[in-house]
């Protein structure tokens, strides 16, 4: 089988790697120099995105701003694996929060603002704080404010209608307003579906964010009520969306309540210590859903913890000493906050997992990986009570 | 970090795939079209062999029939790891014969045998039954006979003497003559040697061979007597040979003793089991070897079976419906008898794994899978006694 998508970042490399085993290879079509290309070798191939199309069995694709003239020579083509409107609405809060509330799951309530009166009705009728967000090319923190005090609320307006007018769109650009959730925790849920409308999901997926980034994600046993509650949803979204795929949901957890914070249209960064701690890891399970091979088992093998590596291309040798750490590199030049690469680190019980995660952020500087540490830390005493 | 490997079969395929995650990218030269080669996509460079190895960082390889002028540029470079010596004694059965002696390690008694003199001198000092092996080139139950009674000699010495007269060597070709032995079952050990002369093992693999190649491999929690006596037969066979790498040693296990039966300097058939069923997979640790990084833990994670696909391009899909099961294609064309890819299964504990074991069997037909149903059928019973 071929698959062809589009991206050729790290999630394209990490579904090649997946994807070789099964017979199943990958290409990938970079939207920016919109050219085909191998996306573990760089190989650049002579091929148009119209003949990279039609030469491949599959379409699938890694993000979700996908320009639109490229999604709909994709949807065109009848092979595009999840379907365009399932990628829309990863790539415009506006169209991700008519979906959410289309499949009737939990979500922070919310106004689209255009004008300056939208805004300042939102402020009246949503209550402060509210959290803005742009509702195109918004992701990693990007094109996001937090409103807490009514007398902000003129210079925040200022700043976004700013934003507003510099970017570059061919679609119309707007805010969503959102009520700001006083969560507990953030966690994920990252599944599969496949075209008979079966879904498998991993274990809930708990996520801690430095500066609107991912940083560490942790897999325990699942709490099963939880596990539960995010599973119908995850199969709410997945069904109204008719999907094909590896889907992400990220949540806020308020008490023992879900609310969906964003869906990712994609395998997803809180997903990667599937590579060492599930049964079938992410990206094989994506390949199998869109190729109409059977899904694979989304058992916890083992506790694992993911690391991000941001912005450096070197870690100490030593993490590799310890047992069951994984070093995933993506093999990209380096850029201060960039993605480059992640750690992933196991143990046969949360306590021995949460042990040898103390001893791999003992290795890791704080300047390179903020906060790291606490969680080890605040992991570690968690795990003591269980 | 750049490695070269002689050979762009399955084994620098699986290099690659594991090496791309630590930012090692793995080339292969086939020493049969003289092509520098991604073993993975197939992208050819045009390149010499001696440029390739300027070029790499490390010089490696997947098998040890390499041409001993091809293995002279490499030594050469100083950046071979193993080292010739190494690939050599695993290439001639006369210098693995030698290296085993030299060693101090337990294998079967033998003579090497050029003429009908020496063949009958052999008989008289051995004899019967004897296994007949090729010195050169033999891998795979090829070029090997078995002398059981004496009114066979003569025709099997014909039958040898055309082999030899046959063979295309540049090196004079020889048969060790060797003691049959009555083992009761087949066992092999991976692990990895560093360049400081540290030493991990995986623990001990049964294996099963049909017509001379291996059909099964099942990894269990070792018997720690077996495995201690096996892991100082690898530390001296290891050590003799200042080896660094991944080295493989297969062993005639007699009641509680283990004899060497043969030495394969890489990674191995039987070690295909740890992509799934140990903390770091042979490909991975074989290339942290050679690369100067730390070894990687070879705990058994999960109790693992891994089962050949022999000739055959196609499996029932059905397999990837189980859970735990693991399709590792090698994207070769097909042909009869050829190693295509393999399968691994793995469980929770040996009983969970042998259960799936025998529901993979189960799909598995008997003309493509011969024994493969018996052998899946023996282990349940076994597991249950455990």
């Amino acid at each position: 089988m071929k698959v062809l998508v589009m991206g050729a970042g790290q999630l394209a490399r990490m579904m090649a790697l997946a994807g070789a085993p099964l017979n199943i290879s990958v290409l990938a079509y970079d939207v920016n120099s919109q050219r085909v290309m191998h996306p573990v070798t760089g190989q650049v191939f002579d091929e148009t995105l119209e003949q990279a199309v039609a030469n491949a069995d599959v379409v699938s694709s890694e993000f979700e701003h996908i320009p639109y003239p490229v999604q709909a020579v994709c949807e065109a083509s009848g092979k595009f694996k999840p379907n365009s409107r399932a990628i829309k609405a990863g790539g415009d809060r506006r169209q991700e929060k008519a979906l959410l509330d289309a499949a009737g799951v939990a979500n922070a309530g919310y106004r689209i603002v255009q004008t300056e009166t939208e805004f300042k009705a939102a402020i009246n009728e949503l209550g402060l704080p509210l959290v803005l967000k742009s509702a195109l090319a918004g992701y990693d923190g990007k094109g996001q404010w937090r409103l807490k005090r009514l007398e902000d609320a003129q210079v925040i307006w200022q700043d976004i209608e700013a934003f507003m007018a510099g970017a570059d769109h061919t679609l119309p650009q707007a805010i969503v307003a959102e009520q700001f959730v006083r969560f507990d925790r953030e966690v994920s849920l990252v599944g599969a579906r496949n075209e008979h409308g079966d879904t498998v999901v991993y274990p809930l997926t708990e996520n801690h964010h430095v500066n609107g980034v991912l940083a560490v994600s942790t897999a325990l046993p699942s709490e099963s009520a939880l596990q539960q509650q995010a599973k119908q949803m995850f199969d709410a979204v997945a069904n109204e969306l008719n999907y094909v795929g590896v889907l992400a949901l990220e949540f806020f957890q308020v008490g023992d309540k879900l609310l969906v914070n964003e869906i990712a249209p994609r395998v997803h960064n809180s997903g990667h210590w599937t590579q060492q701690g599930a049964d079938t890891c992410q990206f094989e399970n994506h390949l199998r859903a869109v190729c109409g091979l059977p899904l694979g088992s989304t058992a916890l093998v083992r506790p694992t913890v993911m690391v991000n590596i941001l912005g450096e291309d070197y870690v100490n040798p030593a993490v590799l000493s310890l047992p069951s750490c994984h070093l995933h590199w993506y093999g990209k030049g380096k850029r201060p906050g960039r993605k480059m690469g992640h750690i992933n680190i196991c143990g046969a019980t949360p306590k021995e997992m949460a042990a040898r995660f103390s001893a791999l952020s003992a290795l890791l500087p704080e300047a390179s990986f903020p906060e790291v540490a606490e969680v080890a830390a605040a992991l570690q005493q968690r795990v003591k009570a269980l």
